[in-house]
């Protein structure tokens, strides 16, 4: 039983303690091996960072990283109802007004007739912070806009006179049904953008029936995730594998053993991407208003040459960048029955690496064009595959993320040969902007747009699109 | 003899009467089969509805769909009074206020130089509404855009020093004369634009010898539009079929008994498309400013994620969308000895199966880039056709509809092969802009942008036109 | 001896008189044959009408146009001075003033470094028809733009370690020597722009050596012109054949006499092209501001359907609309011994055509935008030429005009075949800014932008200038 | 020891005198010699001409130009304070005070997290004339522009699966170590930008282990930089051959005695471009506001038709613009054992004339788009040669400049074959943003931005770049 004075004491690099959620955690021997860097801690040395590390980080992340030695318990009820008013009483920053503000004139979820319309909103009512995490690209975001506008270089050549009435877009992925084409790929840090975060997108795709990949840098855990899945309800895992082998292998029979249905190993992530929008974006906007936030802010930012990877400098620490075709599938089959996609294959060669591999399906990714600018738009990897080497379709089902705006950029993919199309963002912006309700909407409006296209193009089913309507 | 006070006591689902042009009618048992929805009626429950009636209805709508026991009867005289008085003294909504002058302040018809100042014209005068379903697009629109800008990859490869005093645009369709290769393709409700509507434009064809092609969706009936017409003017009828087969026989069987003298099969609108900036516009809109129009307004909009088909969706409601080459082509050749035209191909291998069909023409159409984006643009189409198959111009009339600006545009069409072009928006644009007069400026601006340009490329006439001269 | 009491009787239809310079005219005959119309005439009716004609109409039209019964002679001395008062007490339009401020705020000729500066002054110093006509294209201008951006689809490939330090960018044209690869093309009415008007141009292209082209619809007459020249100047002159083969015979006759050394027969421009700005701009901008010109002035503007043509619409009115190869070539042949030139053509079939026809060059010209929208751009026209028949090019020099700004533009054409290339507007702007000086300055910047090219380019002659240089 | 009022005595074309330092020059004779022209140096006659001279000279310069007997001596101390009190009396300029202010307003280093934002902060604190001088490009600039846009028009075909944990950018440039693959192209005055000059680069080069090529035009001279190198630091030069022999083997062999370790032969500037925005900028700013500058300032800019070179147009006045394969080449060869490079290699027959006269290496470049405009982009020759001439690669070393301003730039150009990549502008802005510092950090983000894109691609080496990587 802490009281604050015993615990402002410890506030240097020689003695850090921490409070989270009312317990006291000694966290000076962590303080070097923390993903994100000592720093963002050390700011919080002696007293309640709880605000700071809710949003970003799984609950079950201080009980996985630090021993129970440093669990140095809870604080006195004095204590905690301190801080609980000077949560209370705290002078909200200008951005959080903002964010207040936006989020009592969100218009009624009814008059959302499109994505774009949701990302307005989404976007509106996230703190600066959030939104240059799941908005921004590498470099200058070349590839980012280029995955949507590759979509926009193809055109249809719809059919007629073909019976229409009855349509269904319905699908099954790796097995397992899904209601229509799309499945949620993995994004991370949900709840930046809503207190609920994953569990907004577990619950949406539960009611609408479609599929979830939920990742590994989750701001809720893969059990958490689970265990607000309905029984029958297929979610798959993205894995980011750990470089430490025998870390990497706990989290494989860990998620198996969870119930997942399959493993989507990410490869276009091992470093992080250079993204400088979310690098420049200061966690604490204030005395600045929306729309003028200037490049610099005092005491924000990065400090030097080596720390400019943003948010996401963070979560990929431990990843590891040394895996290879012979050594790393082998041993990912060796340790589960699990089907395995590699997620993140950027061209043709690679394609046909991950058939003779054996794997069970690839998703063309350039991870939301955050990764390497310049990375070809899955969408055109996905058509010089089907030019070049339409066997491997034969051998494995292919996905594509990045870009998908609309029920036509899904029929696209869908036409060239394409199972499925995942959406990351449109997910993290529909739960922001709405909860679980948005995500839900952002799926209905998907199906309406796709059976109407569908019908548009004279194809009753899935199986009725074909290469030749597109070009 | 009704008066107001009874009228207002049916004013619930449960017992639903409206007064149109001061007539009773118990509109209760049809509110669900009403093709726009009960809501819309419901607005109007005890109350005159003629307003709102009139611009987008035929007259003999409510014969046609209600039994003659539902027809009350007419008004009193004291309560007809009062109605009239009513809407005389009724406060005028801003955008009603905003027409009026835009009205006011028209420049004289003298002054319009091209069909672009005709559109400036019409899109002020225009109520919000309107402009929404008449310039709207399915989707971002993207097809509306390409259907003008596929005009504008095409140049023109000059001829000179070949006799071009003499310059005759004339030609025939379907064995019918047409002053110039242009004809007014099928497009609905242009009471909408003026209170006149479709009449405007049968009067400008018949004083300037062009040939209109009427739609069922027209706001006048097909009896009223041909009975305006000339003795010998010829009219085309744009048929969507009734799912139900003996309705749409029926409907056959008058439009040939009117003398109507070719059906345009309407196969690439047998469902709504996803208008957006129709479905966000509401009916109406007051305490805005015009351009200032905000997305959402209190008590508009649609309500649920399946209305969200904005005025296209009550159109279409009862649409065949089951309709195939083997089974509806030899039935509508059984009912009828008119020429048959295919409206809506939208790529060669349908263009080759309705020559095999043995249907008298086809019309390239994407709907005006209504239905599906992305569909690729009738001058794209017909490029293809030219190039692939140009066997299939010597089976039968090809007409292609959609992004036709100016009279090059059409000369490039007759260049590839298109035997006439078809306009819908700019003669709704021209007649809600000046009525008949703007109808037939319309068409003598196209007249002499075809002459100028025949001459500036050395064809004499329409047979003078070759695929070399244009790429 | 008249009054202008007498005068101001003859102001109708019925009687007809005007007053030029102090001599009054009866044209009441004339009216009806007036290329511009007899509106334009009766406004003047009664009065002075030399501010009108003096720009537009070259000296000798009024003696060539009416019989000498009708020339009524002088006005009175008491006249005379009345006319002049009145001329220099009239209120000056806000156009006039605006042009008079413009021409004091003149930067100094030296600080002018390009064609676009040339042509940003010029703009400004124009009267607001005079920039209407001047710059306006057809339709929507998109081959007026593509003349120029044709241009720049084209790159260089310089060679470097060659001798560049003595570069001679001299060529002949037709046998004549041009001390660049530079001609001025044909353009009308160049007294719009500045009093002197043509004059400027011959003085300024005697100057510096490069040959005109001069245009039969020029406000100097073919004797003035040539009287301005320096005896050894060759001028070369643009025919625009009358449709009377004897008035046409007369005026090729009179042009070999006068000394002129080429015909260039005019074949683009047979009929008046729709340009819209032209037309849509009227000649007196009254309580205007230059910028916000609205588009229909009272009073101003065309006021039938049928005189929309603008200031061409009068200068081709006469001209031969049914020239053929077969007849006009011979024709023109068995009339004069010069050099003759087709100017106009426009695509690779006429080219190889007029090699056949025995002609001595061939100008790729579409009139520099002015006649058919989307005629393909001189540049590519020449460049489809020197790929697909590369002969011609040894049977006939071949010229374009139409988009040239810069040096390279002409280095671009003469690498792929051309002799000379021909400008236009850029020497109408260069004598409206400054006049003669303006004319020489324009040239002096193409030869310094020509040889800094050059010598880029590793070439020292202009026979060093080979298609593999730029694509 | 001179006083002022004696100095000031020579103020004319027939005596004139200047003060550089607080010493005295007679510079009568030298008047007609100077590159830059009379005119500038007349400005300043009688009296103190240090600022003027400082940034566009090297020490040496008078030295080297002057004979002995025309040093005249110091000015007397009275004299001399006289001159400082003046110099720091003078009221400053309105550009003088905004770079100021613009300098006081720089954003700490450790905020430039890119190429793009170190430009953004140079050209704020740069002098107006600095500037323009630095950025301009020739013409229109498209070749300014498209050198950096030809970069985007190629994409990456990442490998996954790829060690890359470790990652080495480091490559040798004809034979000597560089950490990443990039030089320091020449690029003259230096000091324009920041009183230190070359020597920034120098040093920052050094502290990074680049490799600096330094220009002729270096406004320290080729001794002063060197004495700031390290011992082992290799520094390259960049030869502008004077068009007199014996003067260009002085230069030689100067250069090869004081340590340089190559010799790049420039080829691409022997002639000044015709760079307008240079040739429009006043050297001094006054009573104008920056972004406001208007276009002809009185009594500055160029005043006749040849002198519109701007500042290049002094500098390679006496450059050989005779130089040829047979004889350049040989000669050079015969004075040094050096490296030689040919510097402005624009087209694919030039380097394979380059590789069969024998040289070490070629810089495909054409002068930052400073001389010719539309002269082909670096990236594009780059792409014909290794498209079309393979086998040069194997016979000499390829570099490219010009529009390089990312680390995927770099691997593209790798990628494609070039050993390393040349940038310019990049280190003026740099050291004139931060003088040594910002060099050292414009390199190091090319390191961050080169090692993470190395890794993006699955390259751990640069020999793991292949071209099939880039297209």
């Amino acid at each position: 039983m802490w009281s604050l004075e015993e615990v402002a004491k410890h506030n240097s690099q020689g003695s850090c303690w921490v409070i989270i959620k009312n317990n006291v955690y000694d966290v000076t021997d962590f303080l070097q091996e923390h993903p994100g860097g000592a720093k963002i801690i050390l700011k919080y040395a002696g007293r309640d960072a709880t605000s700071a590390y809710e949003p970003i980080h799984p609950p079950d992340a201080l009980a996985k990283n630090l021993p129970p030695s440093k669990h140095l318990g809870p604080l006195s009820e004095t204590a905690a109802q301190s801080v609980a008013r000077e949560q209370q009483t705290r002078k909200k920053t200008k951005d959080e007004l903002r964010v207040e503000q936006a989020l009592s004139q969100r218009p009624p979820l009814v008059r959302i007739l499109s994505l774009a319309d949701m990302e307005e909103v989404a976007r509106k009512v996230l703190s600066h912070k959030a939104e240059a995490y799941y908005a921004s690209g590498a470099d200058d975001q070349i590839t980012l806009t280029e995955n949507a506008r590759a979509f926009s270089r193809f055109f249809f050549h719809p059919r007629v006179m073909r019976p229409v009435g009855k349509c269904d877009p319905s699908t099954t992925i790796l097995g397992f049904k899904s209601s229509i084409p799309v499945f949620v790929s993995g994004a991370a840090l949900a709840k930046l953008g809503h207190p609920l975060g994953e569990i907004n997108i577990v619950k949406g795709a539960a009611t609408t029936s479609i599929i979830q990949m939920v990742s590994s840098n989750a701001s809720a855990s893969p059990a958490e995730i689970i265990a607000a899945a309905e029984s029958s309800q297929p979610l798959f895992f993205q894995l980011y594998k750990n470089t430490n082998d025998s870390v990497a292998e706990k989290r494989v029979r860990e998620i198996e053993k969870l119930g997942y249905k399959a493993i989507f190993l990410t490869v276009d992530a091992v470093i992080p991407g250079n993204r400088e929008n979310d690098a420049k974006s200061p966690w604490v906007v204030e005395d600045l208003e929306r729309g003028s936030v200037k490049l610099y802010v005092e005491g924000e930012g990065p400090e030097d040459g080596d720390n400019v990877f943003g948010t996401a400098g963070g979560l990929v620490i431990n990843d590891d960048r040394d895996m290879t075709w012979e050594k790393t599938i082998p041993w990912l089959r060796s340790l589960t029955k699990l089907p395995i996609v590699i997620k993140g294959i950027q061209c043709v060669e690679d394609a046909v690496l991950a058939a003779q591999a054996g794997v069970d399906g690839i998703l063309l990714s350039n991870h939301g064009g955050r990764q390497l600018d310049y990375s070809l738009p899955p969408m055109e990897v996905l058509y010089q595959l089907r030019k070049q080497r339409p066997d491997v379709f034969d051998k494995l089902e292919v996905y594509i993320d990045g870009g998908v705006r609309r029920g036509t950029d899904v029929l696209k993919a869908l036409c060239l040969g394409a199972t499925a199309v995942g959406m990351g963002r449109a997910f993290l912006y529909a739960q922001s902007a709405y909860g679980e309700a948005g995500v839900v909407k952002c799926i209905r409006i998907l199906e309406r747009e796709i059976i109407t296209a569908m019908r548009g193009l004279g194809a009753a089913t899935v199986k009725d699109l074909k290469p030749e309507m597109a070009s």
